[in-house]
């Protein structure tokens, strides 16, 4: 259940921008990487259930729309290492589902439905739900190691990305922290809450392929606010079966929402101004040009249907 | 709440056997290394009640064995580099935290208290104990990444040590996860829940100086089931007080357990037996006879007095 569509179209031309180095799909690519990385859950003396807990919180997985950026940067900086692009794109993506797992748990959400089916708590109850959340956020850890083996001198710039992406002070879990606390602030909590991983996901990509990773944070925490803006458009605009899950469950939840807080026309509006400055900011590269046409493209999808009319 | 008295004089042969290039109390370098590792939560941006459960789950914090044993090899080792030692040890212990966090959660042991103390979950709430988990988990990373600056090629072997030790398919979480299986095998489930943990604190001491990792799992493996068999018999030889947990545990949750598996004085005999072939795998190194000596008062103290007359 991809949000984001014409993805086919996106990875070929993301493919030949990297030199054609790697012809696999990157959608394939991608979910062959997370398969291999799974392969240690099920390897001897591994509980057989938290196998299953991890693999259902991974497959089939949604848009994979953080690791294919992750890809596509790695691949217009040259993929000089793929094993470790493919392990930075696992880290990304395995501490995506692993927030949405936990997120998932009856003392958050307490959601009964992730992409379409059962949470991980539902299928197979609270405990393993948690450790199939931690279990995911360390194998991003023993995956991204194990690959940096010939490239050690990138790993410590990897994994401060990925762990600060969703950490303290300003990842993913503070992000979620907020919502305890008596007053949030809707920039710090969306930057922590989505843009952060965004940023990582093109930050990542880059120094993995040996780039510099702080030349690809605009376009990671602009796609990031804009990926929560539009999520944000939708939650008002969607009806569940397109989403799967609730809708308008921010606004039961009381979670600030760019909605409320700009109306429709505004949360647009700043919607588009977020993917312009994004695109604005892809620094020049052999993949460049290519890179800035498809961000364009892909995001025009960002915004619901319903709402295209605002887009005028 | 220390379960391994003596700790002063530990400390202090420790620092002279690492040539006295550290002057400071073990535990105090630890928990001054823990605090300092603690500055992230309190960052700009960051939500201030994660910031103290966080806090909460880390200090005053029990007997700190395991960073000691890290501290200790390190020091063994020639502590070559002793901020990437001190982050070695605030990983070790603050992954055992993380994991004692999520272990007391209602979905888990529900546990009340902790260390003299309400569980995180109870003092404050389950929604920031399952992220101070998270947040720990992370925070391990963060800093071991940072503190691996000048030491880029001992980063890898670190990550993969201490995330192996809690992950897939033999660490911590594995080891919990065996409790949502119909059925589990004794050794299997304490070497993960106990042992690979002891096992990351000996040799990530050894990986943060420069030393050879592998030449001291055994002693970290023997040292874990011993303390694994020794909290056993504390569990039907204590009173709550002594121990800060309810006793009788692990019966009235049916757990494996080698008490009920050997009885005794069986499992008596294999406490000092572990202990022997911990002592006895030792590598030769500078410090070496006096890490024996102290390795072997230490583990006196992990039988309980009330089963004192079963040593004979």
């Amino acid at each position: 259940m991809s949000k984001v569509p014409n993805s086919r179209k996106w990875h070929r031309s993301l493919t030949i921008a990297g030199g054609g180095r790697n012809l696999m799909d990157p959608r394939q690519r991608i979910d062959q990487a997370l398969e291999r990385a799974l392969g240690r859950t099920t390897a001897p003396g591994a509980p057989p259930l938290l196998a299953q807990a991890m693999r259902h919180a991974v497959f089939p997985g949604g848009g994979r729309f953080r690791p294919r950026l992750t890809l596509g940067v790695a691949l217009a900086c040259g993929d000089d290492a793929p094993e470790l692009t493919d392990a930075a794109a696992v880290a990304i993506e395995m501490l995506h589902c692993a927030s949405l797992v936990h997120d998932d748990l009856p003392c958050f959400d307490d959601a009964d439905m992730r992409r379409g089916q059962p949470s991980v708590h539902k299928a197979f109850g609270e405990p393993l739900a948690v450790l199939a959340g931690d279990g995911l956020i360390l194998l991003s850890f023993q995956n991204l190691a194990e690959a940096a083996a010939l490239h050690p001198q990138r790993l410590g710039t990897l994994v401060s990305l990925v762990a600060d992406a969703v950490g303290v002070p300003n990842g993913i879990v503070a992000g979620q922290a907020w919502e305890s606390e008596p007053e949030v602030e809707i920039n710090d909590y969306q930057r922590a809450k989505t843009a952060a991983l965004f940023a990582a996901a093109t930050m990542a990509g880059a120094a993995a392929a040996g780039g510099v990773a702080a030349d690809w944070r605009i376009l990671g925490e602009r796609l990031g606010e804009a990926y929560q803006v539009a999520d944000d458009l939708r939650d008002v605009a969607s009806d569940p079966e397109t989403l799967g899950k609730p809708v308008g469950q921010d606004a039961a939840l009381g979670r600030p929402n760019a909605v409320a807080q700009f109306g429709v026309a505004g949360a647009v509006g700043r919607l588009k101004g977020l993917i312009d400055e994004a695109v604005t900011s892809i620094p020049d590269c052999a993949g460049a040009q290519a890179l800035r046409a498809l961000i364009r493209k892909e995001s025009e999808s960002f915004l619901p249907q319903a709402l295209a009319s605002y887009a005028a």
